[in-house]
């Protein structure tokens, strides 16, 4: 730089430095239900904390710390959700993304980012460190409830696409919550769908299938999705959230073994997050980046480019984007 | 909220919720030295890669979360700083603020935020648990030595406001890297200087006073500020950073001390992080609160009108506040 600009301000570098601080206070807003009580009346430092059991003077300076970073507004001593707070931190929404924090805040996860420099340096978490997808990991049940609402919009939005009248055949790999593959046998009367995934999150899956009502024509397959027999004949294979985890050969091969699974003409539908070509925008799936870096050995946010290139390596054709309310992508791909 | 307002987007949600991601990679990013790798000529992510000895993939992924974060800008696929990291993330500018980001984020004082739900329970973190300024604490050596470049600017300000061409005595107290007195004595020819602070910290502000010329006006007084004998016949009393660690009757007690030690008609100097009365702008002074809700007993962002209590309640008058460079304000008042 010129020596003759204006110093800038180092605000951004101190913002960044404690941004810490803002992901840890949501985390003790949601677990003091702080949001739901303020939605429930409670307007004042002294009212938030009685009805959230905690002191008046950490009721004050949490509700204001939030204020400041734009989760409730205050004025004349009184505080009130936003509407970004009612609608997914109160308890009292039914789009509720609190669960969801519970997660992603876990100390397994977070830890991960403080070995950020050695995954830098690597490029990736090694297959013997704390690596969330090494292993048959309990953790990824309490994933599977924890973003099933959050996943609630981008699986209607899938389900709408590719709903049939049909009696078509669905394989959804590494169902989760079940949340995909049941969006679309609701959309989809004759649809018989396939739930892969570890044992314990196959119960979870099941439980929603029946709460949806679609339970006989839900059924499972327990294993790990790279080993395991996905049977043969399907019209759609469901691979959401799936491929960010894993480096691009490693998701060829899986898709090759989809592409043998589907029916001549069949289509994968595959969800990620996916930057423009640039990587560093939209923020949210650029951002996503970071995260794979920190918590797999060779997971990314792909690109469009990339992506096609996956699919078309396992003999894809076809491959198209289509934009969703959420700020992911969904790519459909025919054999 | 009526049922009628459009769904708002989650995105502030999930950006709070990974923000203690931003803080791990500009940590990383300056461990690596990657700000002044840049600086030092490297654009691409192989060549960043290099120059830093990690993994290209690892340099990529970073650089772009940096960029996503406004503190690097990619065009092209070359990096570049952006005027805030070339003044203050790279080694070449004098204004390099990387050696706080190691005191800022270090475990002892970043852990706290771990357990903040009990803080806002408690309204502050017990005198037993980590509680940074309970004991004579080792990180205080370290706290001084990386803050001295942030506070020089607002050392100046206070200097140019408080210089005398007379015989004054100037009491520091907390002086740390001594950076407030140093200046004060280089803008006051005949000012003799007395330093406080814990014994292992006076010898950084002694090596900074040599450093400045002004080693022969330069005394220290080792010790607890409340405890210690001030000596007497201070014509100002320097308490910066000070009072924002201790609950207001503490505050009082110890500027009881203060005012005995000066002159009739002597001056305190508080330098501190004044929200204004909403207690909710702006947001550094604000958002500090929060961190000595984690990390102090009783500590807090006080208002102006707190603060002026304080020191009235210790016999002071005529408190005047005045805006500094930074995020901060000097409050002066009269013995």
């Amino acid at each position: 730089m010129p020596t003759t600009d204006p110093m800038p301000s180092a605000e951004i570098v101190f913002d960044t430095l404690f941004a810490y601080q803002k992901a840890a206070a949501l985390k003790t807003a949601i677990d003091l239900e702080l949001f739901t009580a303020i939605d429930d009346g409670a307007r004042t430092a002294a009212a938030i904390a009685t009805r959230t059991k905690v002191s008046e003077r950490g009721a004050r300076i949490l509700c204001d710390y939030l204020t400041v970073n734009k989760l409730l507004a205050k004025s004349d001593g009184m505080y009130q959700l936003v509407p970004e707070s009612a609608a997914f931190l109160s308890k009292r929404s039914p789009a509720y993304l609190g669960t969801i924090a519970n997660f992603l805040l876990r100390p397994e996860l977070k830890n991960n980012f403080e070995n950020l420099t050695e995954a830098v340096r690597r490029g990736g978490v090694g297959p013997h460190d704390n690596n969330i997808v090494s292993t048959e990991n309990p953790v990824w049940v309490e994933f599977a409830r924890s973003m099933m609402p959050m996943m609630m919009p981008a699986a209607e939005a899938i389900a709408e696409r590719l709903a049939s009248s049909e009696s078509i055949k669905v394989l959804d790999i590494a169902a989760g919550h079940g949340a995909f593959g049941i969006a679309l046998a609701r959309r989809s009367p004759k649809a018989e769908i396939v739930a892969l995934d570890w044992k314990p999150v196959l119960g979870l899956a099941e439980e929603h299938a029946k709460a949806a009502g679609v339970q006989d024509r839900y059924r499972t397959i327990a294993g790990d999705a790279f080993t395991v027999d996905y049977g043969s004949g399907y019209d759609v294979v469901l691979v959401t959230n799936f491929l960010h985890h894993f480096d691009a050969p490693t998701n060829t091969n899986m898709l090759k073994k989809v592409h043998a699974a589907l029916k001549p003409g069949g289509r994968v539908a595959v969800l990620e997050f996916v930057p423009n070509p640039d990587r560093v925008s939209p923020p949210m799936p650029a951002g996503f980046s970071l995260t794979m870096l920190a918590e797999t050995a060779g997971g990314d946010a792909f690109t469009f480019a990339e992506l096609r290139g996956q699919l078309a390596d396992a003999g894809f054709h076809d491959v198209e984007a289509h934009g969703l309310p959420t700020p992911q992508t969904l790519l459909i791909a025919r054999k």
